[in-house]
């Protein structure tokens, strides 16, 4: 899909209103961690340990309150095994997948012009 | 550009690691009222209180500190006229503009489904 920079503005008047569904729904996934965590479970399903390792400083406090969000969010699906010791894991849903689709090009370009962007 | 899920992860790993370059310019570019600041200028040269109309809840100090954040990032330009009562006005720099075309699908994803999002 390709929307013109100028139209941006105009079609979606909602994203800047308090309040509104989608103003919600950028907060939890541009939080800090939001995009590390969507991103870093692209690559397939995670365990606790795994996602807290792959997402360098993120508190165990934070994964769980992202992890919380992501799943009412209908984003993140947590599926708990009944093993000792218990064994939990989580996945992205097929809308998760649809919404780091959507958010592919922003992290590969910000990969690419990081060190322009910090050295300049 | 495209990026398949699954090498997200593989090709990416500096977005995970604490002060890698990427991480920092995602960190300033996701943060609470980038996305809007941002998405805000794609429709043109703004002045500062055309700005906080246009983001709704933002505060002046916030307004502020992430315009500072984005001029030093070069991804904003501040231009300031000898006038009386003082003009200053914000614009997208080119590496900007670019920067909001990356994350128009996102936006775009964000508004098609935040209703089905919150309710669910």
């Amino acid at each position: 899909m390709t929307v013109s920079l100028g139209s941006l503005r105009a079609d979606r008047p909602d994203i800047y209103v308090t309040g509104c569904p989608s103003r919600v729904v950028l907060d939890h996934v541009t939080s800090k961690w939001g995009v590390l965590v969507l991103a870093a479970l692209a690559g397939g399903t995670l365990r606790w340990g795994e996602l807290r390792r792959e997402v360098d400083g993120i508190s165990e406090k934070m994964l769980a309150s992202t992890l919380r969000t992501f799943e009412a969010d209908g984003l993140v699906q947590r599926t708990a095994y009944p093993e000792v010791p218990p064994r939990v894991d989580y996945r992205l849903t097929p809308l998760g997948r649809d919404l780091v689709e959507a958010m592919t090009p922003l992290i590969t370009w910000v990969a690419a012009h990081a060190e322009e962007i910090v050295s300049g």
